[in-house]
């Protein structure tokens, strides 16, 4: 028995009906945001660039509308209108599902967990003509593997500087595609030591358009794995434990634990518990909790802008390094400017893609009341190792009352209390409005919903291309 | 400056002009070595394997002769009959060029330095209707890229567990592509950057065909680094020396010197010294030496297989642990057979691929040879950490005489003492053969000979489609 064995006989032994209700529940709602987060993603700039590089953008390959026909393939491009072999669809739709870095995050993987398998499971769902429930299935069977393997490696792996999203989630899709694919064990062993030689991504490109090519890369490398593995294609099933393999060369010896991978192997399934972190505002994660908290203040005490004489946000002083940008110069940046953000949430009642977009950013009715927006270090937190998400935000009013709200974490950033479904709902309509019309926003929330009733995915599917 | 930027400057100053004679001559020739090794290697059954996960294969896809028309794309998959986009070609040729594992070294790089600038290059330059000066160019500045990098890195990359022909060899491809396509400074550097999340490969692989699947990713993964770059992608100009950058995530902190990049950059080439050790024989490296030795008694004192009463070679301990293989099960074991392979090189004066096909290791008069032939620890070297090529055969003869030589190393196992062209010109007939007609070969062996007189390099490329 080896780690890649152990893992096959796992990932092929996993039967839909042994999932956990409540598991399907949380697979679909995370492939409903993670599906629209890559709708949104396919208008970033990133994904043109990556069409033209693969020669189907400009005047020498199809453009929107192009859906069919022998240049075409069996898989939906999200989004853009086109139609792909499935190794390139996967690469496509894994740079349009980060581009935003708007997806969810699961902590044993210290990534994100959605974008890989979504991205190549479509891609091969359709051209299989797939279930939802085989879908459902292979998505929480690579989940599953990714975020167990990265309970082995992690924090130390995180740490080195890996992108695990990308140099763990490779093994997530290798195990999503295999189950899909329906490779028996030996196939599925063989296709996670292909994808232990196919691993990358380092940290040093975050912040840059690679960020997201580092997904279409796993999903796409996740995929050929899996494919190779059935043409018959042969690699090393010690790929994980030997003295040269992945274990050793990504981590490096005493770093890494693999009896952790199976200690505790669906039992709970890594989708509960941590579970996933659900992103609801399109800005830096750091921010979340502070506007959460102002969007409660608002909600429930009836604040008003023009009620406040001072509003003051107290945070962990290593997230304000990155968060304190009172005067943002672009969209970009306003993205990490919490007093934009928390302005704009006080004034909107929420926040969305378009805050971010265009002039946004200098909109006067916005930078008047961001002057009166202070962040400041939590001082439970300053002089210690502690960084939590937690925000405490005080209002003065001009009549000199106190409202005072403190929030240990944002919504959505508790795998045990998830976002609401609506908060879901209205993220997935803003963004997959952005790429699809109405009519179908909606067929396709529908058709999520009720995933595990689908009988062949590809009408679904196709939706999606816009 | 960081090490991409001033790499970049390197690569686009190059010019062909500034290349010596004599390194245009070294490339020639390397590139004919790895093209006839890439055209056996398209025979393996790893690239049909490859081409039916691409969907190319068996009923779903094109076959031989199915060589234009909309399923095809600009460029040439080497031996097999159809065309494929750039990328998916780079992505085929390289599996095949080192499917064989008989494709040339460089002891910088420590690993195979031609068979991915080759495989990436032929694809592009066929789709940009390079010629062949350009071509050349840019093979020599992807040679040089890699090389240098190895010496920054090496030998604690290879040694702890990296497959440097692909870690480091997507860095000489990207380079390599950068050149051709006519990248501008910035875009150069970009493309290093890319590539430096695209590098993947293990050794724990070695032995299955995730091995020559490495070069496979490695030469897609520069080729596609170089058109994202091209195409406006963005990536982290200090993605080589940052904390989480290449050097440290990939070797680690004090185990490379980044200044040995540009300490002899182009002076000389690498491809000039060390240069590069060419394979006369499709069997295991460790047995050279011996074979070669051998076939010198055969030509120079005329030896022949009856007189033999004992055959004895003396090699390194650490070699004889892997050839000494008196009784081959099979084609892949009696290629580190020494006993084997030292009876054919002295019944036939030569070892050709098709002496490890079908049942060839069974041949009676072989085996009846190969009792005769023993093989000892040399023991200059016993107890020592030396490891080198050499070996000393002694013969004896049945009238008692006895025939010793020695030689240091095999011959083109030394970059200055290279193979004469024609053993270089046998050995490609032999492997272009085996995928090609005689006719369409010798138009190969004439062109790549003149390949700097060669003003598009299209009906050369697409000479070798087969």
């Amino acid at each position: 028995m080896t780690v890649a064995t152990e893992l096959a006989r796992r990932i092929v032994g996993l039967r839909y009906e042994q999932i956990p209700a409540q598991a399907i529940q949380r697979a679909k709602i995370a492939l409903l945001d993670t599906l629209g987060v890559a709708l949104a993603g396919s208008r970033e700039p990133c994904v043109a660039s990556a069409e033209r590089a693969l020669g189907r953008g400009g005047a020498s390959g199809p453009g929107p509308g192009a859906a069919t026909g022998p240049t075409g393939g069996a898989s939906t491009v999200l989004g853009r209108g086109w139609r792909a072999p499935p190794l390139e669809a996967a690469f496509v739709n894994g740079i349009a599902a980060h581009a935003l870095d708007f997806d969810d995050v699961n902590e044993s993987l210290l990534g994100h967990p959605s974008a890989p398998p979504l991205a190549a499971l479509f891609a091969v769902g359709e051209q299989a003509g797939s279930s939802g429930r085989d879908l459902l299935a292979a998505y929480v069977v690579g989940f599953e593997t990714g975020a167990k393997i990265g309970r082995a490696v992690n924090v130390e792996h995180y740490v080195k500087g890996w992108h695990p999203t990308s140099t763990l989630g490779v093994f997530g899709v290798a195990a999503a595609c295999a189950k899909l694919l329906g490779l028996a064990e030996a196939e599925t062993a063989t296709a996670l030591a292909i994808a232990a030689s196919s691993a990358s991504g380092i940290k040093a490109n975050f912040g840059t358009m690679t960020k997201p090519l580092h997904v279409g890369l796993c999903a796409r490398g996740g995929l050929l794995a899996a494919l190779l593995a059935r043409e018959g294609f042969t690699a090393n099933p010690a790929a994980f434990e030997q003295e040269q393999g992945f274990f050793n060369v990504y981590n490096g010896k005493g770093t890494y634990a693999e009896g952790r991978i199976f200690e505790r192997w669906a039992n709970p399934l890594d989708l509960l518990e941590p579970g996933v972190a659900q992103k609801r505002h399109p800005c830096c994660g750091s921010t979340h909790s502070s506007v959460d908290a102002v969007l409660q203040l608002r909600e429930q005490q009836g604040l008003r802008p023009e009620q406040v004489g001072r509003l003051e946000a107290l945070i962990s002083d290593k997230r304000i390094l990155h968060v304190n940008r009172p005067d943002p110069k672009g969209g970009l940046d306003a993205k990490f400017s919490i007093q934009y953000c928390l302005a704009r949430a006080l004034l909107r009642g929420e926040i969305v893609l378009e805050d971010f977009e265009g002039e946004g950013y200098r909109d006067p009715e916005t930078r008047r009341l961001m002057e009166r927006i202070q962040v400041l270090p939590d001082p439970r937190f300053l002089g210690t190792a502690e960084n939590p998400h937690s925000a405490v935000v005080s209002v003065t009013t001009g009549d000199g009352q106190v409202h005072r709200l403190q929030l240990d974490h944002a919504h959505g950033y508790d795998g045990q209390h998830p976002l609401p479904d609506a908060a879901v709902h209205a993220k997935f309509r803003d963004c997959a409005g952005r790429a699809l019309p109405p009519g179908a926003v909606e067929r396709l929330l529908d058709g999520m919903s009720d995933l595990e009733r689908v009988a062949d995915v590809r009408p679904l599917v196709a939706t999606a291309g816009g």
